[in-house]
C-alpha cells in the first residue's frame, strides 16, 4: 500500500575520507523515498527551488516515486554542507542554507489522499501534526525528529507524538526526550508519550524496536537488529533516512501489522542504510535490485542468527 | 573440559547510582571463574594477601572452582575503588592499590597441567606469554588486554598475540591496537597479528566475533550478539570478565570448536554479563542455576531472531 513521505529535498556538499562532492541531490525525503520505493508505492511532499531540474526529479520518477507533491518555489533549494572526519558517525556541518525550506508548509495533493501509510520526516513538529491531521485515513504513521525540536519546540513535539504510531530516533535523542540516561527506561518513557512502537537507532551498532505493552500483538521483549560491519563507508549522509525508508517501506508492503513485521522491517532498514553509505549521495539507492536487497537481508540474518 | 584462568583477585569499593559497597570480593579472575563455573571445571591462578580469608576462598570453592593456584603472599590483596556516575558504561577510578598484585608472577600447580583450555586475564603481556608457553598442551587459549598494555608494552603484546587463539577486547582497544578507526578494518588488522578469532565487546550494544579466514570452519561473515537492555544496572563492575567467563566456559564445555559454538558462546557471554550487573559485586554470579541461564539465553534469542 502506498506511503506518503513529507520531508526535505536538498543539495548537499559533502567531504569524507573517501572524497568530496558538491551540490548533489539529497535531503531526508529523497533518501527515504528512494529506499522505500523498493518495497511499496511512494508519494513525496517537499519543497524545492528553481535550481531543482527535471533531471533531479527524474531520479525519483525513475524509481516510480510520485512527485505531484513537490512544490516548486521561487528561490534556491535547501543546501547543506558537511564533512565527516575521523568519526564517520557524526557530521561536522559547514553550512546550512534553508532557502525555500524555511517557509515550507506541506500541501497534500488530492492524488495522495488515499495513502494508507504516512512518514513525517524531520520538520517542525507543528507541521508534522498538521499533515497528520489532514491525513486522517492513514493506517500507520511513522515520524522522525531531532534534538533541535526536542529542545526548541518541546510542547509542539509532545502534541505530535500523540499522533505518531512509530517514532524513529537515535540514542541521544531518546535520552534527551525522556530526560533519562538509561536506554530501556528512556524507551518506556517515550512510549508513554504516545507512540506504540519506538525505534532507537544506534548508528554502527544497529537499532532496537521497543513496543508499548499490547501494541502490535503480544510479547515482552524489544528486538534488536545489527548494522552491517562495513569496511568502507564512503558517505554516511542519509543513512538514517534510508533506514527509515527501508523500515517504513517494508511495513507498508505488508497486510498485517504484527511484531514480526516490525522485526523484519528493522532488518530491511539496516539493509537500506548499509547500501546508502556505500556510495556518495543517493547513487547506490538509485539502481538496486530486489535480489540484491534480499541477498543482503540474508547477510544480516547470518550476522545474528544461530543455527 | 577444564579451563585454567589467570588474572586478578581484588577487593573493590564501588559507588553507583544504586548504592555503595566497600571491600567486596572482585577482580577479573573471580568474575571470570564464577561465570565459567556454570559451564565447565575452572581452575584459577592468582595472588592474594593476608586479608583474603577462607570465607572469600569459599565463594569460589562453592562453585567448584579449584583454588590450588591462588598464591597467598605477604601483604594486602589488590584493591580498587571506583564510581559510575551518569555513564554506567565507564568507571571513574578513585584509587588503585596493586599491593601483592604488583609482584605477581603466575605459578601453575601440577594439578592444573592437564587443563585443555586457558584464559589469560588482563595482566602484563610477558606474564601472559610465559603462562601460555608453560601450558603447551592446551587446545585453545583466550586472552584479554587493555589500553595500558597496548601503549605501554606494545612489543611484548605483539609476541603474546601470536600465542592467543581468541582475543577479547572492546571497541576502543581494538581501534588502538590496530591504529584504525573503522571497526571491521581494525578487526582484520588485529586478526593478522595472530588470533584466529577476535571478540570485540561493544558494552551495552553487545559484541561481535570476527574470524580469520578459514579458522574454525568456513564462513564469510562476523557474528553479532546483543547485550540485554537492562532497566536497572546496579553495578557494571566485572561485566566484561563475566562475559569472558560465559564465553570461554561454554566453549570449553563443547567437543567441537566450530563457528556455531563460538556464536552460541557469544550469547552465553552476554547472558553472564547481564546477570553480573544485576547485583553489586559477584552476588548474582554466586547463586545462579543452569535453568536461569538457559531461560535468559532464550530471551537473547527472542531479542535477535526472526521467526
Amino acid at each position: 500500500m502506498s506511503i506518503l513521505a513529507v520531508g526535505s529535498i536538498a543539495f548537499d556538499s559533502i567531504a569524507t575520507p573517501s572524497g568530496r562532492v558538491e551540490n548533489i541531490l539529497g535531503g531526508s525525503a529523497t533518501y527515504f523515498s528512494l529506499a522505500a520505493s523498493y518495497f511499496t508505492q511512494v508519494r513525496v511532499v517537499a519543497v524545492v527551488g528553481e535550481d531543482f531540474t527535471a533531471e533531479h526529479e527524474n531520479v525519483l520518477k525513475k524509481r516510480g516515486v510520485e512527485t505531484y507533491g513537490i512544490e516548486h518555489a521561487k528561490g534556491k533549494t535547501f543546501r547543506w554542507g558537511g564533512q565527516y572526519l575521523e568519526n564517520l558517525n557524526e557530521a561536522k556541518t559547514d553550512f546550512t542554507e534553508l532557502n525555500v525550506f524555511e517557509k515550507f508548509h506541506p500541501r497534500i495533493p488530492a492524488e495522495y489522499n488515499n495513502s494508507k501509510f504516512l512518514f513525517l520526516g524531520n520538520i517542525h513538529p507543528s507541521l508534522q501534526a498538521a499533515v497528520r491531521r489532514e491525513m486522517s485515513g492513514v493506517r500507520l504513521t511513522g515520524g522522525d525528529t531531532m534534538n533541535f525540536w526536542i529542545q526548541g519546540a518541546h510542547n509542539e513535539l509532545l502534541q505530535t507524538l500523540k499522533l505518531v504510531n512509530v517514532l524513529l530516533i537515535n540514542d541521544g535523542e531518546a535520552k534527551m526526550l525522556a530526560g533519562e540516561t538509561n536506554l530501556p527506561r528512556a524507551a518506556q518513557k517515550v512510549l508513554a508519550l504516545g507512540p506504540q512502537a519506538l525505534v532507537i537507532k544506534h548508528g554502527e551498532y544497529g537499532a532496537t524496536v521497543f513496543f508499548r505493552e499490547g501494541a502490535f500483538g503480544i510479547g515482552h521483549h524489544p528486538f534488536r537488529a545489527p548494522a552491517l560491519p562495513i569496511e568502507e563507508v564512503k558517505d554516511p549522509t542519509g543513512a538514517g533516512d534510508s533506514f527509515a525508508g527501508g523500515f517504513m517501506g517494508y511495513i507498508a508492503s505488508q497486510e498485517q501489522l504484527t511484531r514480526e513485521v516490525f522485526k523484519r522491517a528493522l532488518f530491511y532498514g539496516g539493509v537500506m542504510g548499509s547500501f546508502a553509505v556505500e556510495r556518495f549521495g543517493t547513487e547506490r539507492l538509485q539502481s538496486l535490485t530486489r535480489e540484491e536487497i534480499e541477498a543482503r537481508f540474508q547477510v544480516f540474518r547470518e550476522l545474528t542468527h544461530l543455527e
